[in-house]
C-alpha cells in the first residue's frame, strides 16, 4: 500500500484556507499514484482550537469543509483522505463534540474513528471539549485493514511508560481486533496510522520517535505518524511526521518546522537514508523561528518592531525576527537613558548593521525627566528606587506602542524565562509585546542560541555577548546586583518552574544553601501576577510559563 | 442529629491560617453541642489551587493539616468534622490526586469520600488534577448514616437538568445503597450532605437552591450544603451554604458573600424565617465588594488606587473599592489631559469628596506634549490618530504604576465588559492595574450599579451618571462615534460573549442589521489579544473574560 504523509500548517478556523491546502495536498499525492494521503489531528479546523469548539458555527463549518473534500475523493483515480476534523457527538450524555480522523473515500465519509484518550494536562484541556470513543474498529482501504488512531491514542503503551495516564490502551485494543479477523485479513501487513497535533519542546522528538518504534516492534506493525506543523499562538508543532518499519526502523521522515509531503509503500519498506534529528540548540531556534513567522502572518501583520538595548536577549530576538520575516519587516529601536552606556547604543547599532535592519533612536531622557517632575510633588523625599526604574522602561514599552498603533507593526517582547521566573522585568515596560519569543529560554541557554546564530558569521556583537548583564536602568547596575550568576540560578529555576522540585531538593540537588534558594523561589511566586499578564510566549521546554502552568495570584505559599 | 455548617473563607495555600481557622469554627460549633462540623470543599487549601495540586509538597502539606485537624477531634465531647482536602490517589493508573470529603473523629480520619464528577467546562479544570472516584459508600456519625458528595456531585440529577454531562449520578446511587441496608439503618432519616466550593455569578444561588430542593424531594431527604465564601482571584464564591428539608423547603440558610456558622437539627427541622435572596444587582455588588476585598488583602496589600477620569467606570469602581477596604486605603488620581473637560475633573473630585478619598491631580499635558516631541521625526506627516489616543492612556497608566511602584498599592483597572469586549480600550493604558472590578460588567449594567451605589445618598455624582459617555482622548470625542449606543450594543455583546450565539441569530433576535452585527464581532475577535494581556476580571456573569473563556488569538474565523 503507497501512503502519503501529507503533513500542512493549517490556520485556527481558517476552514476555506485550510481545505485548499488539504485538496491541493492531495492532488499532488495523487499524481504519486498514493492509495491514501494522511492528514494531521483537526486539519480542518486547525489545532487547537479551543473554545471555538464550543460554538454550533465552527463545528457546522467544519463539517461543510468535510464534505467538500469528501466529495473531491468522488472522481475515480483519487486517493482516499485520511483527515482530522470536528464532528457533534452522537450520545444524549456528556461532552457536545467529537474529535475524529475521517477517512474519506469515493466521494463520501467512510469511516469515522473517534478518539478515545483525551490528553487534558500542561497546555491540553481536551476533555473541556470532547466526548470520548466508546469503542474503536479496524478499517479497509483498497482491502489493506488499517489500525486508526488519534495522537494521544498511540500514547499509553504500557512496554513503555512507567505510568499509565489511562486504563486503556487503544492501540492494544485494535491490536487484538487484528487478531481476531478472518485469516485472509488477519494475515495482512499490519499498518497503524496515527494522526497528531503533537507540539514541539526539547527532546520530544525524539520521545516521539522511540515510542512509536517500540510500538511498531511490539506489535509488528508499520506505524506512520503525520503531525500537523507551524506555530498557533504559543505552541510549535514541528511535523517529523515519519514511518516505522515492524523491526523499529525508521523508513521515511517529513520535514521538522517545514510543510512536507512524504510518501512511502509498505510494499517497499527499505530503511530510507534519513537526516539525523538536528542537535537541541539548532531545533530551539527553527522552532522559534517558525513560532514568531506564525504568529506575526496569522495575526495579519507582516512588519514586526524590537527595542534593541544592546543587550542579548533583545538581540537575539531581532535575528530570529530577521530569519522569520526578512530584515525589511524588523525594525529596531534603541532608547537609551541616561544610564545607557555609549557601548550599548554602538552595540545595538552594529547588531541592526549587521541584520540589515532599519535602526532608529528614540532617547528617552526628556520624558523621563517630565514624568519625574509631573510626580516630583508626590515623590518628593523619597530616594530613586524601583518606581524610577521601572518609569524608564514603561517610556519605552510606551515609545514601542506608539510606533505600533501608528504604522501596524506587531511589537516582540525580549524577556528570557529567567528573568520572567524571578519577575525581574516590568510589567508594561520591557514585557510590552504580542509575542514573548524567548520567554521559555533561560538565559543560559539565551547565549547558546546566540553562538548559533553567529554560526556563519557575526551577526549578534561579541561585545554584546560578552559583556556582564545589566537592565541599565541606575547608574553601574548589573544583573548579579539582586540574583545569583545565571549559571547557579538557571539549574535552581528549572528544577522549580520546570520540575515542582521544593526548596529542599533543589539545595540538595545544586549543593546550595536552602536559605538561598528559598529566597529565590519566593521571588518566583511573588511575580506570578506578571506573568498572568505577560505577552504570549512561545513553548520550547516540557514546562513554560502560559497555558500550561496554571497558578492562582491571591495565595500565601510557603517554599 | 446536630449539624454545624462552617461557611468559612480560606486562602489557596495558607495550610496554617485555614487549619486555625477550621479548628477555631469547630469549636465554636462543639460548643452549641453538635455531633457534627461540616466544612467546604477543599477547605485545607482553599479553592482552587490550580497546578499546586501537581507539587508533592502541597499535597504533603494538606495531609500534615487534615493530621492535625483530626487530631482536635480525639478529645471526648467534641464533634466530628467533615472537611474536604486533597490526598494521593490510591490507584497505580491515572491522575495522582483525589478531591475529597474526609470525615474526622475520634482523633483520626475515619472515612473517606472521593469526589466522583469532576467538570471541566468554562473555569472548572478539575479532571487536570484529580483521579475520579471509583465508587461512593455511605458512612455513619453517631449511627445516623450520611450519604456524603462533593459539590459537582449532586449536579448530574435526571430529573432537574436537560442534559447530563456524566454517566453516573452519585446522589442517586448512594441512595440505592440506602435502600438496601438493614431495615434499622435504611429507615433512619436520610441525609445527603455535600461540601462545595461553587462560585458566584449572578442567578446561580437561585439555580442551586432549585436544584438542591429537586433533589431533596426526589429522595426524600434533608439536603445540607456547606459552600465556600469568598474571593480567591477572579472567582467569588458567595457562601450561602442551606438545608433543605425532604419537602424542599429551605430550613436553614448561611449569609452570601460573608463567613457564617449556621446551626441545624434534624429532629427538629423547622422552617426558619429566612432573608430572601437579595436583588441581582445588590448580589453583584457585594460578589464586586468581596472579590475587591479578599484579592487585595490576600494579595498581601491594603490600599489601592484608582485613575478617576471623571466617568462612571471609574466613579463606580471607586465606590466599590471603598466599601471594600475604607476610604482611607483609596487614592484617586486624576490625570487630564488637554481633552479632558473641565467637568470631567470637577465630576471626578467631588466623586472623591463624597466618598471621602484623598484625591490627587496629576495633569499628563507635559509629558504628552515630550513624548511628541520625541516621536515626532518618525510621526511627521501622519495625522492625530489612534497612536496619539493610546499615548494618553499609556501616560496615565504608567503614572499610576509609578505610584504603585513607589508607595506599594494596587491599581484598580476600571474597564467594563462593553469595552472589553470590543477591544475599546488601551493595552498598557487604562487596562495598567491588577484586577479589573467591572471587567464582568456590561456598560448598562454600569449604570445600574451606580444607582444602587447611590441608594442611600449621592455617592457617584449625577453629572457623571447623566453625561454622555466619552474617552475623551481627541476633541469632543463620544462613544458613539464608534460604537452604536449601549442599550443596542450589550445584547449582541451579551449574545456573543456569554452565549456564542452567531451573527445571524444575534441578527434575528435582536432585530438588527446582520451586518452591523457582523462588524461588532468582528470587533471582539480582534480584540483577543488585548485580553489575554488584562488584569483579572472578577466574575459575576455565567461567561466572563479570563480562565473560563479560552480563544486562540492567531485565527482566521469567520462572524
Amino acid at each position: 500500500m503507497k501512503i502519503a504523509l501529507a503533513q500542512i500548517n493549517p490556520t485556527v478556523g481558517d476552514f476555506a484556507g485550510n481545505t485548499r491546502k488539504i485538496l491541493e495536498y492531495a492532488a499532488r499525492a495523487g499524481e504519486q499514484g498514493v492509495d491514501l494521503a494522511v492528514f494531521p489531528e483537526l486539519a480542518v479546523c486547525g489545532y487547537p482550537p479551543a473554545d471555538f469548539l464550543e460554538k454550533d458555527a465552527f463545528v457546522a463549518r467544519a463539517e461543510e469543509a468535510i464534505a467538500e473534500i469528501a466529495a473531491w475523493t468522488g472522481e475515480p483515480g483519487r486517493p482516499a483522505i485520511l483527515c482530522g476534523t470536528v464532528m457533534p457527538a452522537t450520545s444524549p450524555v456528556g461532552k457536545q463534540v467529537r474529535n475524529v480522523a475521517a477517512l474519506l473515500s469515493g466521494g463520501k465519509v467512510s469511516f469515522v474513528q473517534q478518539k478515545m484518550l483525551l490528553p487534558f494536562y500542561d497546555v491540553f484541556d481536551e476533555q473541556r471539549y470532547f466526548e470520548p470513543a466508546a469503542q474503536q474498529a479496524l478499517t479497509c482501504v483498497d482491502g489493506q485493514p488499517l489500525a486508526i488512531t488519534v495522537c494521544e491514542d498511540a500514547w499509553n503503551d504500557k512496554g513503555f511508560w512507567p505510568r499509565q495516564l489511562y486504563r486503556v490502551d487503544p492501540v492494544e485494543n485494535l491490536m487484538r481486533q487484528w487478531e481476531s479477523q478472518p485469516k485472509e485479513v488477519a494475515g495482512r501487513q499490519r499498518i497503524i496510522v496515527n494522526i497528531s497535533a503533537s507540539p514541539y519542546w526539547q527532546g520530544k522528538p525524539q520521545v516521539r520517535q522511540k515510542m512509536l518504534a517500540a510500538l511498531a516492534e511490539r506489535h509488528g506493525a508499520f506505524v506512520a505518524m503525520v503531525n500537523q506543523v507551524g506555530g498557533n499562538d504559543s505552541l510549535v508543532f514541528d511535523g517529523s511526521s515519519l514511518v516505522i518499519r515492524p523491526d523499529g526502523q525508521l523508513v521515511a521522515q517529513a520535514a521538522s518546522f517545514a510543510e512536507d509531503l512524504v510518501f512511502f509503500d509498505t510494499e517497499d519498506g527499505e530503511a530510507a537514508a534519513i537526516d539525523p534529528m538536528v542537535d537541541e540548540i539548532a531545533s530551539t531556534w527553527k522552532a522559534l523561528v517558525l513560532g514568531t513567522r506564525d504568529y506575526v502572518r496569522k495575526c495579519g501583520f507582516k512588519k514586526v518592531l524590537v527595542g534593541l538595548s544592546g543587550g542579548i536577549d533583545s538581540a537575539l530576538v531581532a535575528a530570529i525576527a530577521v530569519e522569520a520575516l526578512g530584515a525589511e519587516n524588523v525594525l529596531g529601536v534603541g532608547m537609551p537613558s541616561e544610564y545607557s552606556s555609549l557601548g550599548s547604543i554602538e552595540d545595538a547599532r552594529r547588531l541592526a548593521k549587521n541584520l540589515g535592519v532599519r535602526f532608529e533612536l528614540l532617547p528617552i531622557h526628556d520624558v523621563f525627566a517630565q514624568y519625574q517632575s509631573t510626580l516630583k510633588r508626590l515623590f518628593e523625599g523619597t530616594p530613586f528606587g524601583l518606581a524610577e526604574e521601572n518609569l524608564q522602561s514603561r517610556i519605552r514599552g510606551t515609545l514601542l506602542m506608539g510606533l505600533s498603533n501608528k504604522f501596524g507593526a506587531l511589537v516582540l517582547t525580549t524577556g528570557n524565562k529567567s528573568e520572567m521566573s524571578v519577575g525581574y522585568c516590568t510589567l508594561y515596560g520591557d514585557m510590552v509585546g504580542a509575542l514573548a519569543v524567548i520567554g521559555d529560554v533561560m538565559k543560559t541557554k539565551v547565549y547558546a542560541l546566540s553562538r548559533y546564530a553567529n554560526r556563519e558569521r557575526e551577526v549578534i556583537p561579541r561585545a554584546t555577548i560578552e559583556k556582564a548583564p545589566s537592565a541599565e536602568l541606575r547608574p553601574e547596575q548589573l544583573d548579579t546586583d539582586s540574583l545569583p550568576p545565571y549559571e547557579v540560578l538557571d539549574p535552581i529555576l528549572e528544577a522549580y518552574v520546570g520540575r515542582y522540585c521544593s526548596a529542599e531538593e533543589i539545595a540538595e540537588e545544586q549543593g546550595i544553601d536552602v536559605g538561598l534558594v528559598r529566597s529565590l523561589l519566593k521571588l518566583v511566586e511573588r511575580s506570578e501576577y506578571k506573568r498572568q499578564q505577560a505577552a504570549l510566549v512561545l513553548k520550547v521546554t516540557r514546562k513554560s510559563f502560559g497555558m500550561g502552568r496554571r497558578f492562582p495570584i491571591a495565595v500565601k505559599v510557603q517554599v
